[in-house]
């Protein structure tokens, strides 16, 4: 879509420009980064009454126009509303320093952020529950009650030093979403739920998307007790650090936590789901498109291994006597990246993420390298090609080096193929607002993958800032926000009447 | 030397074979361990009584034959003296489980080990000053004690998890090699000081040896404060943790802190010094000889650099978009092995002994990857041409793979050639006990190396076992440690007579 700039969206331009100029400065504090943020929703604020206003005199606004139901005004998302609130979640965080966000599950600031997202839900008056393991739903009870729900959610933690928009919001939009249908005087036959999950990013258990595989039945409790906790090595599990976030108490151990969460059959709960998200990618962004309608999201494989040497004094054991742990983590890292550029396929990515040496002294050997990969493709048989590839390759090295080898496939799901109704909803609705989109792959993983599994799932993405994510300068554009959650508000709507 | 086995020989080979098998099993916990070592070394101390007493009867036992001062009886060393004071030093360690032992300087472990080394000085009756920066001095003064004096001593720090032999040794082997010349009656003529120096180790502040360091005048004030505290990142410095450990607390300022540890000019401290070692390489084991007389300590030269890419979601990242700061490391640590192997020369070694990456989550493309890379050499210049390859070869990672590249040389230290007259005691006294040695050099660095600059410095080493060092099951036999700290007292006594 080829567009010519408004007055608000030069301005808008303006600011965000200074805003990445200031992020990649590298000098930033953490104060003055927030500080620069507000200044540009400040500056979103004065400039949006103005766009409602041309947008309540334009007749092609969006209407909802339901067979049975018309809608008497259009649905509308403030601009400003979801950045201000985006700002807010972005200051509980872990780490005070520097602009980027930490917001590790079950921690200070999850606690802090779980009570902001509770307080929106009660302000557009959902009625709130939270589950054995802390998911979050606020509901709008529908015309018939009984009937499977809508749901749209996504998650607020946060890896170390990313960024204020993954996750965050796919958790606030549906929330003004669902408010801009009441202001607009939608009345839902389905109910529609805001949800926030819990644990999606592996940081702290290892494990990924924790509440949506318990919805999906998805989670071995056993497995799920035998995951380190990196904030309590020693004593701690999932289920423990939950009882002290003040879940799971009314459980009687870790498989009724996980029973009580699950949502049961496919479509018993949810009639329909969709995840609402920054791209994290980059190419609605150079094609100049306003909304990603995902079709299918890549399969993610989790690998942990180590290599184990005998370490040894760095100056005093001669290079042809050792047995060096951290260069055989060096050559299969290389190994990781070739193997993911052998496919020839952009949809083929693989990380090593996690390297961590041991004793890590700068005049010992390292006896010890621990690393976690991660594996990704749309193509589940390729992408466990590429994982099988690495196995071998680690073994061929440990052998080679004389250094003992293990390793561990944590995770390796198979890709979610996003449910025609939902994506068709999505689609008709960015029609209707006029906005330009295109169907796409999610490379990135998400709860949808789970939810996938319950219900007939959908995503909505956005663009982000040069495909930037989990990382400080990740950044959405309030317009691109305000277009993806009114057409998220367009599409619950459609399938809440369906 | 080829030689018969002794009975005691055979049971204490027997002993020493039960705990290597028993630390090869990886199985140990500390206890058990430390239960094991003290097996052993009840098993020497119930056989040392009939090798003393076979030592006393035999004519070929160690005499002190200064020209002017004959001395009454042999200098007798117990057999299990010292390997029950390295077993107690063994159990002061920062980390409570498994075999390694870790002390890193001023924790409440490295108190508690300066306690007990204090305490030893004192039952030898040694005059105990500490300086400014907590290097202990035992002093047996001597008949002309306005003479420089005749040094040993070594360090009682530890890195992460290693051994109970590295630097401690060098500590109690000269406190009970004064008491074995006070039991045989020798008088001193210049006194004799057993020294424990302060953070031989870098671990915790990133430089080695600042006691010795600083005694040598080497020492700048402003860059010792530059230097972060790993245990206290943001508000640590050395003069800090020298103050909650007691020390520094009649100093100005870090300058003044380093002028008073200052020995001064050469040889106006001390006439001579010598530090007792295990070898910490395999040679002596190998060749089945009991003494090291070490001619010259390579030169060390420690890198610090870092790469520091723009990171991203591992997921949703393409590979040929990123500049991963983790792959342009193990690129570099692949490099940083094949260049030492490159100069063909055993002597060269080179480790990257540290590497940390950021954000250091699996679903995260690696931000920062920070490195320490340590490199000797006996030859100083062939050292410096592989620190300016790791240095080139990083800056074309960087350029390579879009990453940004620091580098910082922490220190470049000059190779140490050891003064003829104390390699002449220490071989003099070899040839006295009738034990079997060979000069060489060291591969290793350790505080003579600083020590060579403040008096004539030389190293005495023996076996240990593999050349294991700096992990836990580093190793040296009683008989091997009863023979260094024997051939220790001798050349301590002709020296202090010189």
């Amino acid at each position: 879509m080829s567009k010519a700039l408004s007055p608000f969206e030069r301005s808008h331009t303006v600011s965000c420009a200074v805003l990445v100029l200031f992020i990649m400065s590298g000098k930033q504090s953490r104060k003055s980064f927030l500080a620069c943020l507000s200044l540009l929703v400040f500056s979103i604020s004065e400039s949006s009454a103005s766009v409602s206003g041309e947008c309540l005199a334009d007749a092609d606004c969006p209407t909802l126009t339901a067979p049975e139901q018309p809608i008497p005004s259009p649905v509308v998302v403030d601009l400003a509303t979801v950045p201000a609130q985006l700002l807010s979640l972005a200051k509980l965080s872990d780490v005070e320093s520097g602009p980027g966000v930490t917001r590790l599950i079950f921690t200070d600031s999850d606690a802090a952020g779980r009570a902001y997202v509770r307080s929106l839900m009660e302000k557009a008056e959902l009625v709130v529950r939270e589950d054995a393991m802390g998911n979050i739903f606020g509901r709008w009870v529908g015309s018939e009650p009984t009937l499977p729900a809508v749901g749209s959610g996504s998650h607020a933690d946060a890896i170390p030093n990313s960024g204020a928009y993954d996750g965050t919001l796919g958790v606030l939009g549906p929330i003004e979403a669902i408010a801009a249908l009441k202001r607009a005087g939608f009345k839902p036959k389905r109910s529609i739920d805001a949800l926030m999950f819990t644990s999606e990013e592996p940081t702290r258990f290892g494990i990924s998307c924790v509440g949506s595989r318990a919805m999906a039945s998805k989670l071995d409790a056993v497995y799920l007790d035998s995951l380190t906790d990196i904030l309590n090595p020693d004593h701690g599990s999932f289920r423990n650090a939950a009882l002290k976030a003040g879940y799971a108490n009314n459980t009687l151990n870790t498989k009724d936590m996980l029973s009580q969460c699950s949502l049961g059959d496919y479509g018993a709960y949810y009639d329909s789901f969709i995840e609402l998200h920054i791209e994290q990618g980059p190419e609605l962004e150079e094609e100049n498109l306003s909304i990603g309608v995902v079709t299918a999201i890549a399969a993610p494989a989790a690998l942990r291994c180590s290599f184990t040497g005998d370490g040894g004094h760095a100056g005093a054991q001669l290079m042809h006597r050792r047995n060096d742990a951290l260069i055989a983590a060096a050559e299969l890292s290389s190994a990781v990246e070739k193997f993911a550029l052998d496919t020839k396929s952009d949809d083929t990515v693989a990380t090593v993420g996690v390297l961590k040496v041991g004793p890590g002294a700068i005049n010992s050997v390292p006896r010890t390298a621990d690393m976690e990969i991660d594996v990704r493709d749309i193509d589940g048989e390729r992408r466990d090609k590429v994982v099988s590839k690495i196995i071998s390759r680690g073994q061929e090295i440990a052998k080679k080096r004389n250094v003992r080898w293990s390793h561990e496939i944590v995770n390796a799901d198979p890709p979610a193929t996003c449910a025609p109704k939902v994506a068709n909803a999505i689609e008709a609705a960015a029609k209707k607002l006029k906005l330009s989109s295109k169907r796409m792959v999610s490379r990135a993983y998400h709860d949808s993958l789970f939810m996938s599994e319950v219900a007939p799932t959908g995503m909505l993405f956005i663009p982000c800032h040069k495909g930037f994510s989990h990382r400080p300068d990740e950044f959405a554009s309030a317009i691109d926000i305000k277009n993806g959650v009114e057409a998220l508000a367009l599409a619950l709507a459609s399938l809440s009447l369906a």
